[in-house]
């Protein structure tokens, strides 16, 4: 352009070129927007992202043709991230260890805004209305609340516990049905459910009322937490003592109650090299499944009495232990050193019926929603493995830069995903 | 266009009347494959369509703008219509009563195709990897599976009972885990379970094989039939004699079995106006809510025993026993003449908590997927209303012709709808 710029224009192709100029300039900033030649007509409903956790970065895929369409940069710290997922299954929203929050167009291939919230977060959540996005932050703590079209500010909800003034670390955020959030205080030995007002008005983006509920020694340092599929039960895992607190959210009069008291990290004293996930809590049927904390186990246990089942031997101290949607399958990975090992649990006998080595970091997991398949992170082997469910043979490798969480536009019709 | 072609055209604004033609022409193309100016960059996350019955047409929504986006017409006999939709959420396919399968690409607002499959049809389903589409007819019978991406016939599965020559009309087609579809043949007292085998390459539409499994005097007269959410249990309503029939797909080899046999038409004698819609049974925690044929009750059923609890007291014979996604509300509308009125359940304590009398002719509910609303056709009004289920307010009324099923993408991401 500066050659033009230079040039004085004025014979009858000045037309032509001032259109030339033009069209460069369209192109031009188009390419600034976006690296990704996404396909026009693009549905939304069997995409998703994989986090490259040291490039901070994402990939945008599908998950019917297999393939990566778009690799978006410029995501920030992406270690430990997860995201949510608009309603329309357009945006997803990334949440950083950073403190970044990211909306991705995934039409678009782009990043559509980017904010740093805070200085350091843990997860995120978004509305039954689809309208605010909740970040959980270990610093300062507390909760933010943000449009979920312009992530502009609309709430900021302090963690101050008990009588003090001093705040905590949020950890466990959910959604729960009522447009509300519900999240641990890590410091606080607190649990909150928090109902955000919801406006009439479709393009209002500000928040009516903020109703907080606080269920105060719901047990020592939940660490974190998972809601039922239905949106009915709240479950905070506790790092501060054995067992893990429920709270009944269609019987909140009652509070919190501690179940499997008799279960923890203490027993065995073994180390504990990474705490579960308990996003990945597998329900099938009237049996959770359970990753124990630093024991080579995972617990089973009955959904009605919440009382323990049955305990299965693993091969090392699971992290995440996931339902298939068919809820056939539990496949469960497991902390480092033991973090290239992949098990599969038959729901029914609880027997493991299948092992997998396909190399180092195997970190995550994502089902397609209808169960045939389920994508691995193989982060050593800069990998995505798909599996067949009912073969449990390999489907594809996908390449991926150092991948890690793993997450399909299906949560975006899921409660608490 | 008439008089421009007779014009002849010398003048030096030759060029632009040209111009204005071929304007004029594509705008006149692209009129004829769509009445609707579709959103550009349409995600279809949170999409929708409604049959309008009388006319043929199908409007397509939004579920979260609460607007009609485009109607589509040409759809022929759609009384007693159903949908499917694509993995990817961009197609519906909708199984009309005069056996037309119809192919609506949501994002253009247009029929991508349509086909006359049969005579007189009932249903269909798609398969878990989102290849092919099963129709189950009534004239002449038998199921009929099609390539989802051409509609191109690529099994006909007669359904020839017991040992004779005599076929049978074939209904509650479902798809099941392991891309199997399951159906009941209504002359021939059986179930069918068929498995249709998948081609690794993605583009190929022929099937590898067809496996069928006959369950044989399954109940006389089996009428319709529904899946688990998990894809485990199949159960068949049974016209002919009381009781149902229940198939335990992860236990094929104990073949099916009878439940709620003391249940049945008749016990009172009282007519029954409509046959109720099994595929609207809610499962909410352990318990599935059962319209029951011919009486003014909604049985609750155990369902690991799936032994009767309790019966639910409703205004009059129920058509479809809807639950909420959260499990809170069963959704109950009515059989004529009584199909004004519409009741609200409590899940937990069986008592109801609402009931409407909006307008005559409530047909079907559709909740969305996270369970803040429900949109209630009522096609008298010719309007769907959309309830808040937590205030159980109205939020809106839209305007339908005729409006009867109502279906939204996120059932792509669901076994068996």
């Amino acid at each position: 352009m500066p050659r033009i710029k230079r040039t004085v224009i004025q014979n009858p192709l000045r037309r032509i070129i001032f259109s030339a100029v033009a069209v460069y300039a369209l192109l031009f900033s188009s390419l600034s927007f976006s690296d990704c030649d996404m396909p026009k007509d693009l549905p939304t409903g069997d995409l998703g992202i994989i986090i490259e956790r040291m490039d901070g970065s994402v990939l945008i895929i599908n998950n019917s043709s297999l393939s990566v369409l778009c690799r978006v940069e410029g995501l920030g710290d992406l270690s430990h991230a997860s995201a949510v997922f608009s309603r329309n299954a357009r945006y997803a929203f990334v949440f950083g260890r950073d403190g970044g929050l990211t909306k991705i167009d995934l039409l678009k291939g782009k990043i559509s805004k980017r904010i740093l919230q805070s200085g350091n977060s843990i997860g995120g959540a978004i509305s039954q209305d689809g309208q605010y996005i909740a970040v959980s932050n270990y610093e300062p703590g507390g909760v933010n609340v943000f449009a979920a079209d312009d992530l502009s500010l609309v709430a900021k909800i302090p963690a101050t516990y008990g009588s003090s003034t001093l705040t905590s670390k949020t950890v466990g955020l959910v959604d729960a049905p009522g447009n509300q959030f519900v999240y641990s205080l890590y410091d606080g030995n607190e649990i909150w459910q928090v109902k955000i007002g919801r406006k009439t008005g479709k393009t209002e983006t500000t928040i009516s009322s903020v109703d907080i509920k606080k269920y105060r020694n719901v047990g020592k340092a939940p660490y974190d937490g998972l809601i039922s599929a239905n949106g009915r039960y709240y479950i905070a895992g506790l790092f501060g003592e054995d067992g893990l607190s429920l709270l009944d959210l269609w019987h909140t009069e009652k509070g919190t109650r501690k179940i499997l008291s008799h279960y923890g990290k203490g027993q065995k004293k073994l180390p504990v090299y990474k705490m579960p996930h308990l996003e990945g809590w597998a329900i099938a049927g009237n049996h959770a499944f359970l990753p124990a904390v630093g024991l080579h186990e995972v617990l089973v246990v009955d959904t009605d009495t919440w009382k323990e089942v049955s305990r299965i031997k693993v091969h090392s101290q699971p992290v995440f232990a996931m339902a298939s949607p068919d809820d056939r399958q539990i496949w469960v990975n497991f902390a480092f050193p033991d973090n290239n090992t992949l098990q599969v649990i038959d729901s029914e006998t609880f027997k493991i019926i299948k092992q997998f080595q396909p190399g180092k970091g195997i970190l995550h997991m994502e089902f397609t929603p209808r169960s045939e398949h389920v994508w691995v992170s193989v982060r050593d082997n800069d990998e995505i493995i798909v599996y067949d469910t009912q073969t449990l043979e390999e489907v594809k490798h996908i390449p991926a830069k150092k991948p890690s969480g793993i997450f399909f536009t299906s949560r975006a019709h899921r409660i608490g995903l």
